[in-house]
């Protein structure tokens, strides 16, 4: 009993048999007094299709931002006119909304669109009306009444900012993995799925590296404190619950997860004079290219010449933007030298429970030790501890480092 | 110069390349000071596709209309995108908008919806701000927001309406045929581009059989009063103005042209008592079955037992639906016998020319008894005369009436 929202990403409605497979899994699982919003995402490949097209007609379709959202919101449309048909066709009486149909007004930011409001009138009407709603995710639309996307896992906080709206019970987000992992299993074979997580250590553990949920919409439910129910699409097990607080006994453990990334690069640069306003020249010029640093160190190099290193990490990706705009800085300042490694990763752990357990530091510091992994740089937060590795030590780095926190069961 | 909506069907824009050519040849053309809307359809066979697409759900789509428009409309919106992507890429400023957003208004009866209203205040501004405006044909929204499609022709009909809503200078309606023709020129080589023929005749050739336009938009058109100008996708030769009078000395032949139809079918309800309401027994049974009913002869057979027979035409699509209703009634009207002849078809000729001309039927008729063609029935409005003849007469009945009125040039 209640009002739930249910979102379902392309992959599980790539096809029609697995929309029809949808459908009954809904239905199946519906009581008769529950009230149902569904958000879905564009079949499978149709986004990548759309996108394919447009190539056809210019190089870089992007530059043409408000077209593209205009191309891409019928990715949504299609999907949910073929649910909401699975839905009646299978006897339960249904109805879809576009994002601008369900209310979801944005910026006219396109293609990376941000939600300014929600007005849920139209859900509320056909759910009194003993529908279920199958709802666009991705997308709304602007003040104009043009369609604007919102950009990367777009349809997750469609999800929770219309549960959000609706003062739903619950937002469920269907996906292919079953719920929140202490690790990546890929990475770590006894990793654990949790049966809850804060918003707040998930928005950690999605800061450092854990894919499966993106921080906007783990925001949006912490914002309208939404539960936010990670499950699996191909079983019914429960998942992961994302929430405000704990609400069951499962302090076992003093952390929640080892997060990793490999998607790091690290920047040195070497004997710059130390005077006031030499990060702020380094880190400004990058900021305004909106590339985002990660951990930072200073080191004094040498104290009679008041000469020091600045070290620091940002994202891989962002490595071929940056570099030119770092030497440019460090060429002003005089520095010695600027040196860029690669092969480095970051593997971090995460949980509300260590700032009440000052030794969880040194026993990670230990493991990583014990492992006979060598630890570059180091950074914290309030509720986590990163370390700098070599790429290659990254897996054996997870796993040492889960033993120690999440002992193998006998 | 002016202000001048360009309609272009799903074959014109089938594929990229086609859309590019579009843009192009639109750009080539148009004046500095032209503005200009373009009205798209869906490309080649989406709308097709995505029917497919919904038949892997449920036999009968269509009983879900609604969400057949949610996911149809779907077709034009892409259409759109790319088509002002590629006015964009070209150097000139465009822009997509949907049927909703080109304000227009439509009734609630989905995948045959009529327009109630347009509201170009968006086309307007767009148009002022030196855009070229491209819009999704085909499709409209009700007083809910929810998309709505018009049904066949909707197309044309959203062009002309929309050249309607904003007085336009013209309409012009891209098509694979460069003109309207004095008959089809499948059936009859000789048959000649029209510059101009008006609205009336263009409907009583678009009733009488005459594929290129539906009557919609014809209709539309004369509402409105704009010229309607029919031209070829493929070439820049200037096709056929449908418009209210004749501009030109175009008066060399009394009629404007040989329409035929062969989806025709024949009923005869024999020996019925000749009372009154026996007409409104049978004809109205049929209207309340959505089955129109064309040509109808009613002839006496027998004079003291005051007995008629009933003859009428239909369109061979409505026998299955018809005959048993037809049935029915005869049976209640202890009529002798319900007769179906499939074989038959109607040739026609069209023309405001032969009001104050009384010798064309008999021309007609004669081509046809030279011709060694029997007519069956014969029909006739305010600007046509129709016969009925056998499916095997029809080509020659169309030739032989062709160089009747529209003789070979020596």
């Amino acid at each position: 009993m209640g009002l739930i929202v249910k979102k379902f990403g392309g992959s599980s409605v790539a096809t029609t048999e697995k929309i029809m497979a949808v459908a009954k899994r809904i239905l199946a699982e519906k009581k008769d007094d529950d009230q149902i919003v569904m958000v879905v995402s564009a079949m499978g490949d149709t986004t990548d299709d759309l996108i394919q097209l447009a190539k056809q007609l210019t190089k870089d379709p992007y530059q043409y931002e408000r077209e593209m959202d205009m191309l891409l919101t019928t990715g949504e449309q299609v999907s949910i006119a073929l649910l909401t048909m699975a839905f009646n066709s299978l006897g339960h009486p249904a109805v879809s909304l576009t994002g601008m149909m369900a209310g979801m007004k944005t910026d006219s930011v396109h293609t990376k669109g941000r939600i300014l409001d929600i007005k849920p009138r139209r859900i509320k009407e056909e759910l009194d009306k003993g529908n279920i709603v199958v709802v666009a995710g991705f997308q709304g639309a602007d003040e104009f009444g043009d369609p604007v996307t919102l950009g990367r896992g777009g349809s997750d906080t469609s999800a929770v900012a219309i549960a959000g709206a609706l003062h739903a019970d619950s937002c469920e987000i269907f996906t292919d993995v079953d719920g929140i992992y202490s690790a990546d299993p890929r990475v770590e074979p006894d990793a654990r799925r949790m049966k809850e997580i804060t918003y707040d250590e998930m928005l950690e553990m999605a800061r450092l590296g854990a894919g499966v949920m993106q921080p906007r919409s783990v925001e949006m439910g912490k914002h309208f404190n939404i539960p936010i129910h990670v499950r699996s699409t191909f079983t019914n097990t429960p998942g992961t619950m994302i929430r405000e607080a704990y609400t069951m006994e499962e302090k076992d453990f003093v952390i929640r997860g080892v997060a990793h990334d490999s998607n790091v690069a690290k920047v040195a640069v070497l004997g710059v004079p130390n005077n006031p306003g030499i990060a702020h020249s380094i880190f400004s010029a990058l900021a305004d290219a909106h590339v985002s640093v990660d951990m930072i160190v200073q080191s004094i190099r040498n104290v009679e010449k008041n000469v020091t290193d600045m070290v620091f990490t940002l994202a891989h990706d962002d490595l071929s933007k940056a570099k030119p705009i770092v030497d440019a800085v460090a060429d002003k300042l005089n520095a010695v030298a600027v040196l860029v490694e690669e092969d480095v990763a970051k593997v971090s752990i995460v949980g509300a429970g260590m700032l009440g357990n000052p030794g969880i530091a040194s026993r990670m510091f230990g493991a990583l030790a014990n492992g006979g992994i060598n630890i570059d740089v180091i950074s914290t937060s309030e509720i986590s501890i990163s370390c700098l590795v070599k790429t290659t030590d990254l897996s054996k780095a997870v796993n040492v480092i889960h033993d120690e926190f999440f002992p193998k069961k006998a």
